[in-house]
């Protein structure tokens, strides 16, 4: 029966590092009936939108929105703030760091980076360190979660140190926005880069992002900033206004089904979901631990709300157990890329995903695959733990 | 009243030049439950849809898909097929290949343009002229159907000169494609771009296109063409294969969208749904000739069958115009943009809206609504013409 | 090609006597995942979507749904309030008014009727007059609108009467309700049933009533009112309040159907839709005019705003006119059954297309389908006739 | 915050004994636009599929659809197969078999019935020794299965002896069809009553039932068997086929979702969905009792594949149990009614929710639910029981 293909709709549980689980609201949103983007009603509709967006980033300037998945939003951030003299120092905690580090060489005159073992946090007083000796940093960048690792990173410190340093900072918030407390201010960033395929629960085609007056500035003084591009973050400046052509054509749908993503957001209230994804993350660190398993990051203390990394016993075929889960369940978790392959396993817990019970069906899955492959955990006292934790939030 | 903004899901009859109505297969298939990407199930499923993609354009190679809407692969086929040495000939029918001249000059060695007035095509003599003059020309770039101005070129006769003189072609077929008769192969195109949202009658975040043989070979020896990019073709060039990861995230509710408006194309039949399109364009011809409207194209040979331009009379302000179809009717059709601004009006026949009734719908609207700007016009004659189109094929 | 079937989804333009066309917020709310009906959150939700329908009725006893399509009210009107011994005048305006006559006769103890022609309304003079000759008569009732007839009968002067003789009341609204200004309390009607599926753009699986608070004592005094049984008015009574069982299944993707039809109307408010199904069939009767068709009722001023119902010109067959219409058009209108076959053409005016430019396409698809049996009709001279109507309207 | 709402989508898990979670399709399905139920095209693809219904129901029969649950298929059952003076047996084996009883009661000349406790199932032996003393008898009822008491009734051993005596059998296999091997033939029943909500996966608005000939004569035969009314069978006999137009309005949207929820069944295959349910079903039997729970039944052998009935303990409040279900973890069970209230709790395995680790999630919020009562069970050792029985079946 391995190797054979289920049902394309077999796969009930999709709970790994998304894009995942869509709300409901935000799957019916993706069926309405598309306008023209130059209908006069389709602009004001952007706008509103536009203005929901900028309401969830809690941000003073207008959220900016590209057209594709978050990650363009990083690419374009990267090549339209950089300039070519510019010195970077690009946060090395994890392989979304260290992606972000290819981008900027392209684009900057020098590139520092500070590299962390990658079951730990970026170090802020490292960072302070590095300015005391490079007071000509223009730029530093750094992923707030570093998805492949469920570790984050504590842009609130380095925050207050970039700006004190008068440098510009690139926050890729894209896989903790919505998760948790954190916004463009609280970072004090430049860029901020989330999208609505993550913890917003809504369809991932878009990049939600936030740019300072002063990275505008920036930007229009790089020369070499894009624009007529998709890569272009000037050409979509002002085309939130109703009275503003677009430059191409947005994703009609997918505004939609932003819009729906942005509007359960505020209608659950922002805190509750945040409190809603931590107790989720801490139902499956607490599950885990009591089968048996460690956390990949090294203190628990940087762990995600968001995701869950585990860390996986050696000699087990992480491809493996994720086929076994699907067959067996319907539960589709995150393995590790690269050097990370065979390593980790990651349980997402990302708007509608994040509810304890979902780590509970992770867990199971986990450890029953675990066994299938002859390393014995302890099932029952994992979802017993991690039941209890839910216990403990309800009984208040 | 005017000024007044009715609510969103007034207009139903979104009539312009696209991206517009959805089939309401596309629809349900957006509102499906997505996966991770991860999931080897998606991946199947990815593979046969490109598959599906591939027989739509009736390649020999592999369909290549993008992920956000077509001026995606348009500026990307510039980026990774133009080398920094490369003399490339830009067909500047109209407004869009005008624009395709400025991302070619951001990538070639020189660029040579033949420019036709706004109300002709591309003439083939012209361009085996200049290929006498400079055989030195590498990159060959033309429009097919060059929206603003509803004029089909003639590829086939432009591709096999191309193809004599051993350049590169590359084709933007976005709105014309899965309208009329048109492949990669019919005009000998190494780049061959559409997408989703025209023709096909779907959701238009996503790029469909094909790359020949000798334009890979092109393109892998361009040191300059992206990788690690959204702008980048080699990125995507293997991903569809279920074994192969995906570079970056595809976007999964858009690609459920794109399957259904393939299945929905060969359903009904290719050969059926150009002849929809074509007695659909006859249709609005006829009938807005019989209100004593001008067809922008010069010569009726070259209008296309998916979209209608008309030439508006002087002095008339088409945005309002645009409005009042809107206010009275729930009808938006496209006007001009730049230097068309005011001389213009489009119908679009495309996907759901190539049906005679919508060229008689959109009459109807543009008829009443010139009428309140106090050019006459016989609107009961027009809309007896576009039918007669209608019941001429229908009585057969 | 003649009886070779089209796609199923060709028909785009269903404007017929409904139920028809959903709105699109309906279409969507009946994708939404259900619940199980015995969930708190559920019973919650649906005594909310009860307070709707209530509010929509205008009425100021609860709304009462019944768990099928709103003939299922009519006769459960009929077997709940109609006793033995009761003396029912039926007002036998039409084909619906007559079978009514037989649910009546199937539970009363006596069955009197005024019939009128089919081209006519009921005369209230002659319900007053019964009256006279009948003190005893005890329950009447009455369609608002014969949607075979496209006729409205003057339910507020027949209310009075009925009410001044200390009678019953029971009116069918079923197709003018939300289409025009008729309430339970506007014909003082005991038993005022409608339904989604008709001018709230709704899906049509449901009944929505009001019984008023004496209909209730006469049903719980009536010993053969069903109880137990899908034509119980009984079992439903209470069943919208949260804190009571459902006594069988609410068919729950139609109750959240039918909250969306509902926030619809009150969203773009109800004066406003009325007026736009009153635009819609006075362009329809004027155009139809223009063109050289008679309406079916003697007397325009009974016409209803909701449905146009034309005099077929002898010697047609008008099936395969419907065909025709499709066939060419994807319109699909309604023509008559039984004695009313082959002399009657319905165009609906309901929900979604109550919009004049629906009028618009239904009288181009029939002009031209009536030129193909033969029949010369003036469809240009008609279009511009519609036209006319809703640009007097949009001008002021 | 007990006693507070919930969001309404909160709950994710409605894991009752339905009409519950819809599989995506229908979902989708429902979401389609609809025709004119008088379109010749909605009328062959209702005749299309009333033929899937009925090669679901491995029916020489055409299927009968009826336009509301499947609970107005019962009792039009009753209404029409039985005559003034037949003599019903009715097999009450729980709260579903006596309330056909009071149904027979208003039809029949004599009512006989035999009871069983709630935890068991009717015993064959005693339907042969009932027909010996009676040969009377006409017509015999049994519910397949017991929804409230996950019993499933030996229909195939009644069937044989109903047959031998020349009577007719009515079975009500609502919540048993198309999740366990059951068909009209297998249980020789002359009226057969399915839905769509239940194991289908679809939704519920619908009856689908199968009549044979034998007692369609019966039904031709009695005098009082309703017509043109929603009880009658006769009504619907040829309804299906598309030369015949519809007594009353068919409800679309359901009709599109039945046809989605039969094409999943199909394209899964019969013998895999049933071998599913039956998986899911004893994991969750085996869970529970690990739990320390006991079963409904009297004897595991008679438990329903498609829904587990557990014994609560005593002293314990259901209502409020499910209560925290839901506010815990978004898991709705179904409790029991009248006579059961507080001491059955009932978890379905019905089309989606036929997946071993939903009883998983249904044992792990029950589990945590009892111990907020005070009543210990040991969760993990259930989970784990649950989780080895699918793990049993996939490692085969």
């Amino acid at each position: 029966m391995a190797g054979e293909l289920e049902p394309l709709n077999r796969t009930q549980f999709a709970i790994g590092a998304g894009p995942g689980a869509l709300y409901p609201e935000v799957q019916t949103a993706l069926a309405r009936p598309v306008w023209l983007d130059s209908d006069p009603q389709f602009q004001a509709a952007y706008e509103a939108i536009n203005e929901k967006a900028t309401a969830a980033l809690r941000s003073a300037n207008p959220a900016l929105i590209l057209q594709s998945e978050a990650i363009l939003g990083i690419e374009a951030a990267a090549a339209s703030l950089i300039g070519k003299t510019d010195v970077v120092l690009n946060l090395a905690s994890g392989p979304y760091g260290k992606g972000f580090g290819y981008w900027a060489a392209r684009y900057c005159g020098e590139l520092l980076e500070i590299e962390t073992p990658y079951d730990e946090a970026i170090d802020p007083a490292a960072v302070l360190e590095l300015f005391a000796q490079r007071p000509d940093i223009k730029v530093v960048s750094v992923v707030h979660h570093e998805t492949p690792l469920g570790i984050i990173n504590p842009v609130g410190e380095i925050g207050r140190i970039v700006r004190d340093h008068d440098a510009f900072l690139i926050v890729d918030a894209v896989s903790s926005f919505a998760g948790m407390d954190i916004h463009p201010e609280d970072a004090k960033a430049d860029i901020f880069i989330a999208g609505p395929g993550k913890c917003l629960g809504g369809s991932a085609g878009l990049t939600v992002m936030s740019v300072s007056e002063r990275a505008w500035a920036h930007i229009d003084a790089n020369p070499a900033a894009p624009f007529a591009s998709i890569l272009s973050l000037k050409d979509w400046r002002h085309a939130h206004l109703a009275e503003k052509p677009f430059p191409f054509h947005p994703l009609i749908s997918e505004v939609f089904g932003l819009e729906a993503a942005l509007d359960r957001y505020q209608s659950e209230g922002p805190e509750k979901v945040w409190a809603r994804h931590a107790r989720t993350a801490l139902a499956c660190r607490r599950g885990a631990q009591a089968m048996g398993l460690k956390l990949w990051p090294k203190d628990e203390a940087i762990a995600s709300p968001t995701l869950t990394a585990l860390r996986l016993p050696e000699g087990l075929d992480a491809v493996s157990l994720v086929g076994e889960m699907r067959r067996r369940y319907g539960v589709t978790l995150s393995c590790g890329d690269g050097d990370l392959a065979g390593k980790i396993m990651r349980i997402g817990h990302m708007g509608p995903t994040a509810e304890p019970m979902y780590s509970v069906i992770a867990l199971a899955a986990l450890g029953a695959a675990l066994r299938s492959q002859g390393h014995m955990v302890d099932v029952g006292a994992g979802l017993e733990a991690a039941l209890a934790v839910a216990d403990a939030v309800s009984s208040k």
